[in-house]
């Protein structure tokens, strides 16, 4: 196994190092696409079954829309479409055939539409409600589906950008605008829950800008988090679609006035893509590390040993303690292939970045001890077999409050608030991790762009929770009442 | 709404009536995909639930594989290709855009190689295991994925047959071909284990002719189960895949006596389709049934009332039951709207197939009874509040066993042996319900082949769970040791 470039030498290395050692995923033969491996699946699996249930305790049911999405549909919303022209994978044919010893596209199959692989489903999801919406009763209609996208990509990375990628998306159909405001702003925030305390990554909620908003949305909210590198990256959008796509859609409802009115709509959605902020959050230069609350395994225990006399005892104490600690986290791990030396299991276990390694051995055994590692600190102690499950419950907690504790100091660290652009320009041009930096704007995209142009710096969110104050706009001074986070951006 | 159209007039009809009905799927403005709503979506999840528990109990692992897979890939193996080339659907561009005013595929963005969107992902994956599988270690490799998948279909039909439809797909190498085989036969009982406990559907499992078998398998194994009209209805498959895929992707390990080999493959998979096994078997001309191992929702609970001092009372009486019987089945569903009649909610829970439903009314608290309703038999009942979830909890169990009898009654019916061909060719052509008949055959295609084109009758599956007999041929006369199940089927 190839040796994990540190975060010092090559920071973009050591991610796709780390998804290697942790056995996480891996390219695939479709230019673009990766291969989730199981482990990475399990965790997947984690986010996919705490957001679930936060989907659905907040009323959304799920149901699913086909992948495929005509291009008279797709192009009904024209701001929509202007959106995700460029990134678009398109069915032309149905059937191969032979020719000449070949397999070749039968031509004589072309579809007289062709089909978009669907990049987002607001446009087939919304011809459904325009069916299901008649009267206020139906109101709200809130919906969800997990499912596969598509969308066209370039220059790709595992996790963060990937052609076809899995997420949720959440489409929801209100009486009034006030109640699509604040469904947008509930789904934001159960998303900031989810991330903040199960992924133990803090975020900052915001507005984005008029140019970063999602295509055809009224305005787009995010999450943005910090990576190790200081570079932002946005963990989930929750956009209040106004009115566009009910209109594009004809998605309209008797109201209890009598009168037919259009409804107002949200979208929002969260990817795989999380599953590269948890890596670049948490991880070490030693592999993966997995916050417990969301680790598919919390506990492994590795039985050490020489002789088949102490193979014999080690691992029957081995097994009755998985047994025991089966109470705090039912997917305890016992590792006890017999072809594997303990030192590759540690290794093995610490590129997975399980919470906690257990290791026992004739000596522990002896002492009616055990050893319990912590991934993240690396710390060692020998416990008593008596006090291990309480021992393990309590560092696991304080695990999972101290990675967040971790991100954040380093987050606070590298926030800054610059009121100068020379300075400004200074910061993103030399320093090694830049950060988030608070500055005034005047909220014209011009300012945005040249920015963006100048520095490769983009804006991420008009953070929700400041206060107003007066403040000139970072580029060309003009008036401006609340900053806005400036960074470079995965 | 439409009424139900009877089974008696028009069985075909009715299926898609009570699709309608009871609000499960909807065609969608793609053709041949249909939509499946909230309601039709939480049965599926239901199925997987329990599914995704045996899978992983049996000691698979998910993971996830890409949507497209490159021609060049798809065509390794000859006959799995030749299988699927004729139901494809390929993408060959990736960018729309601006032409005259129209949105069009822009020709410059023709992809160097199509992609195929996955008809099943044998290729795709075994790519995947020839890189994960060096050693003896690496095996047994046990693989599950959920996902959507797409096959070309000119005559589809809601859940039984769509041209996108979810599904999940097991892959899995051994180091020998017993393993291979006790594998594809374990996953079989699987399958067989959840249509016959959870969906109450009596399966018959037997093995797949030459001609019915997968696309580059060994041999194939399938349940098989009779819907109300006597048809056959194929719920589950489980191949045995031999060394094909192996050879064709080159999948090797190096084995304990250090010679290398090819692995030993099965795969197995069910889809969606299994929802339109569960409507056709257990549904009548009022609506749905769902059985109550499967149903997401077990029991419904209608206020009835007419002055406002009654709702108080009533809907007060409603929610202290709703929380009793919750200790049943967290999904009881107090049904409050006010703007509905509790007829037409008798009628929309009816349709939904909803196992039990209590009304409770001013009268029945009186009393200290509630009215409960069992959907399958309609039997209403008068019990006392003290005796409900009792009742309740034997009502539940008891529907369950009585529609699993009662399909299995209806099967057993409809079963016969027949050794004659000219009384064989006058069953299927004149029998309102022809069910499965057992005959013997020679094992020839052609003989096969020649009751297809007469008949449009097809060979089902060889029961694995039958006497060896000698008989004779039903087509050729020529011996045989066995018997095959004849069916029109789905």
């Amino acid at each position: 196994m190839k040796k994990i470039t540190s975060r010092a030498e090559n920071y973009s290395e050591w991610y796709l190092d780390i998804i290697d050692a942790a056995d996480l995923a891996e390219n695939s033969v479709t230019k673009g696409s990766m291969v989730i491996k199981p482990y990475g699946y399990s965790i997947w699996e984690n986010f996919q079954k705490v957001l679930d249930k936060k989907i659905k305790d907040t009323g959304h049911k799920n149901a699913y829309f086909p992948l495929f999405i005509p291009k008279s549909l797709l192009t009904k919303e024209a701001k929509h479409v202007a959106g995700f022209a460029k990134e678009t994978a398109i069915v032309t044919h149905h059937r191969l055939m032979e020719k000449d010893g070949e397999i070749v596209v039968d031509p004589d199959s072309r579809l007289s539409e062709e089909l978009i692989v669907r990049p987002t489903s607001e446009t087939i999801i919304y011809d459904s409600f325009s069916k299901w919406i008649h009267s206020w009763r139906d109101l709200p209609l809130l919906i969800n589906q997990w499912a596969n996208v598509v969308r066209w990509e370039l220059r790709t990375r595992p996790f963060l950008r990937t052609t076809e990628f899995l997420w949720q998306e959440g489409h929801t159909a209100h009486a009034t605008e006030e109640e699509a405001e604040t469904e947008a702003l509930k789904m934001l925030k159960e998303y900031q829950d989810f991330v903040e305390n199960y992924l133990a990554i803090p975020v900052i909620a915001g507005r984005k800008t008029e140019s970063e908003k999602f295509a055809g949305a009224l305005h787009t909210y995010s999450i943005e988090s910090m990576m190790q590198d200081g570079k932002a990256l946005q963990t989930g959008t929750s956009h209040n679609l106004g009115q566009n796509f009910a209109q594009a859609f004809d998605v309209k409802f008797a109201d209890k006035d009598g009168k037919e009115k259009f409804v107002w709509q949200t979208s929002w959605g969260v990817s795989t893509r999380m599953v590269g902020a948890l890596i670049m959050t948490h991880s070490d230069d030693q592999g993966l590390i997995v916050p417990p609350a969301i680790a598919p395994v919390k506990i492994v225990i590795v039985p050490v040993y020489k002789t088949p006399e102490e193979a014999d005892t080690v691992l029957k104490a081995a097994q009755a303690l998985c047994v025991e600690l089966k109470s705090i986290d039912e997917n305890t791990h016992l590792d006890d292939r017999d072809y594997e030396t303990p030192g590759s299991k540690f290794n093995e276990w610490e590129k997975k970045g399980i919470p906690i390694r257990i290791e026992i051995g004739p000596k522990d055994i002896a002492n009616n001890s055990v050893v319990v590692v912590r991934r993240d600190t690396k710390e060692k102690n020998s416990i008593a077999i008596s006090e291990v499950v309480e021992n393990v419950k309590g560092l696991l907690v304080q695990m999972q409050k101290d990675l967040f504790a971790k991100a954040l100091a380093l987050r606070n660290e590298h926030t800054y608030q610059i009121d100068d652009y020379e300075e400004f320009k200074k910061h993103f041009e030399t320093a090694a991790i830049p950060g988030f930096v608070y500055s005034h704007w005047c909220g014209d995209a011009v300012c945005e762009q040249q920015i963006s142009d100048d520095l490769q710096v983009t804006t991420r969110c008009i953070p929700l929770d400041q206060k107003e104050e007066s403040g000139k706009c970072i580029k060309c001074g003009k008036d401006s009442k609340k900053r806005i986070i400036f960074a470079k951006a995965y």
